[in-house]
């Protein structure tokens, strides 16, 4: 699947063994998401015992369909550190922004291929009802051929989950697009979900371009109440045996997860995922445990996906302050990397001594106030920098505590390292 | 200490049972910081069982010195949903603009009396290291009369502790103000820590005013390579013994904690606080799980503060985006109490159905695109409809999805409450 000479490349970036890397990638619990019809700059691996990755969303949507701001997105998602990007437009010209996005990232590009689909049937037939596998093939297909690195799929979710939905009803029903898309096709057709009933098709595909496939889940919770319940565990089954089948026919899975979670149910949610989806990488859109939080959903993301990865999570998406509200603006972008970050960097400096070295060089320089050391190391140094401003003082203070500087008067005493 | 027609009032806000109140008060486990010489608007409890409450640090600095600043900040915290505030001031004018705060707030007003006495003897004798406690006394006997409902006491850093500290160092130190002002006074003074050896005084005063004591931890990691260290834990033990002797006094008492705490510690630490201190409710300075977040450190003190209070932390103290880099502004203030507010809420919701029932209520109405309904229901009404801004759409749909709305897709699926 991939050479040796590459492999190595990726294990000397993640600090971790070749035989490591192999080993997990064997096992299935580490994938690499990239199409063989192509090379990228910045390659990634996902899974066990590797740094937390970031993805971030982008793409024009039917409202805001301006090609150029999502490069703009692009660029800026991969300048504040996002592991890969996904494009996920449903604007006007789907195949022109995606070939954009391709030629221009330097990062894995991944779709929900069923937006294009559900996008060409609006325009060819009318509606997305008409939506045949035949179509869905066909753009599964071109997208592998253009470059596309791993798909996200929605083939857990069946029509008997959607029975056991429309019996028990949920606070915010379906907010997976693709999910919604799919529900709403085998609502009107009365058939099962395409995706399921060909997933051996998807699956020779996936294998032919080396595509990671990412098990999407449809029925993610989309508010606190609607989190680990009944339909959130179905589907959560159907993708453990869709891990098993992905594995079998040597195609690289991940499985997606939620969405809304209250604080004391993360950690066993990411438990339960491994252990029902046979330790596949678990890539969550969160978790966020509280709804009132729009205009700050990256704070709650943080917090979620901080305690989701420290138990196992292994790819977190980035959610920005807009969501729930409107279509991220570039500052959005950059606000919603910067707080998955600071969720994943806390994590890896449990892991990797050269990330907690990050820490501990930048809390030496600050106790001895090497402020042009300081900068360098923090996330975002063009934040840092215009936080501090033009401040000068001749003893390097800050205007916090100004001469009551805590680290100036026991500089003297000789404590500090 | 408190009348039962008081007691029962608070019992109502806080939706826990008079008996419950009562009983956990008794047993030290919830405090009611209320100087006995004022009434309040909104006094609160904190503790055991109770909602997580939010203290937010005000203050003018030796640089940064606008008593009507300071002013618009406390609006701003208290508008903004703090429990308390504490005056940290070290400017100018001290007096004047704890004066003001006390006139101006309807929450719990705090204060760290060392701050003024240092800056007194600077003052008169040009030197806070020739501070005696008499001096000390004086401004703890002003400010109690004044109205402050809880001090900061440094307490527990000695001359033993410091005496480890010269020899295995530390990267940052003493990064509290009060705890580096008695560090230096001992070491010039060759004495202990004055606030130690003279504690049944101020205890006798704290009595006297029914003011609450806070505990200060001195020697609080300001690093990750700090954190859990035997600096922390052996000022934790002291602070241990001093809780029991607050109680045997009939003093109400909270504890502060750190401070900079790698992830995997931050639960052990609120428990293990617990059990050293008698159950005394626990006050953090965040924790912060990385130190390279400047700029941000709102959102690393979110996920610090919301693990700690899952594990039974009672109290975060707001840590604003200027963290480590400057004086906040009144609109870092905003920012900091709002990332608090959703580390706490994550944490009520759990214990409070009225708190979940927010969520509930506004998940539903976003189900069905009420936007008129979501925002009241936000924590920040302002903020959320600024960022959906003007926008119209026959559907009442945002602009991230456009036309493929999840909810909007499956709205006549009948799968929705």
């Amino acid at each position: 699947m991939f050479t040796k000479s590459f492999l190595k490349k990726i294990a000397q970036t993640e600090k971790v063994s070749l035989e490591f890397l192999e080993r997990q990638m064997a096992l299935g619990r580490i994938v690499i998401p990239l199409n063989n019809t192509r090379e990228l700059d910045k390659p990634a691996a996902v899974g066990k015992g590797l740094k937390v990755k970031i993805n971030t969303n982008l793409g024009t949507s039917t409202a805001k369909n301006d090609i150029s701001e999502e490069i703009a997105k692009l660029n800026i998602a991969i300048e504040a550190g996002t592991t890969t990007v996904m494009d996920l437009s449903v604007g006007d010209d789907i195949a022109k922004m995606r070939k954009e996005i391709i030629k221009l990232s330097s990062v894995p590009v991944g779709t929900v291929p069923i937006y294009e689909a559900a996008c060409a049937a609006e325009n060819n037939k009318g509606n997305f009802e008409k939506l045949t596998f035949k179509d869905i093939l066909a753009v599964l297909r071109r997208q592998a051929k253009e470059g596309v690195d791993f798909f996200t799929i929605h083939a857990g979710i069946l029509r008997d989950t959607i029975n056991i939905l429309s019996e028990t009803k949920r606070t915010c029903g379906i907010v997976s697009r693709g999910g919604a898309i799919l529900t709403r096709w085998m609502y009107v057709n009365r058939k099962e979900n395409p995706f399921y009933e060909n997933f051996d098709k998807i699956l020779d595909l996936a294998k032919e371009y080396n595509i990671t496939i990412s098990l999407g889940d449809a029925l993610r919770p989309g508010a606190i109440a609607d989190a680990t319940d009944q339909l959130q565990l179905a589907e959560l089954n159907v993708l453990g045996e869709l891990v098993k089948r992905c594995r079998k026919n040597g195609v690289q899975v991940i499985v997606e997860g939620p969405g809304h979670v209250p604080l004391n149910e993360i950690a066993f949610n990411i438990v339960l995922e491994k252990k029902i989806c046979h330790n596949a990488p678990f890539y969550v859109l969160g978790p966020l445990p509280t709804d009132i939080a729009a205009g700050y959903d990256h704070i709650s993301s943080a917090i979620g996906g901080a305690i989701a990865a420290l138990n196992g999570a292994d790819f977190l998406c980035v959610v920005t302050p807009a969501e729930h509200l409107r279509h991220p603006s570039i500052d959005d972008i950059r606000e919603g990397v910067m707080a998955s970050r600071i969720a994943a960097h806390s994590v890896d400096i449990l892991r990797f001594p050269d990330e907690m070295q990050k820490d501990n060089d930048l809390s030496l320089y600050r106790a001895h106030r090497q402020w042009d050391k300081i900068f360098p190391l923090t996330l975002n140094p063009e934040k840092a920098k215009s936080y501090r401003g033009g401040e000068k003082s001749a003893d390097k203070l800050c205007s916090m505590c100004g001469n009551f500087c805590s680290l100036k008067i026991i500089e003297k005493c000789n404590l500090l390292k």
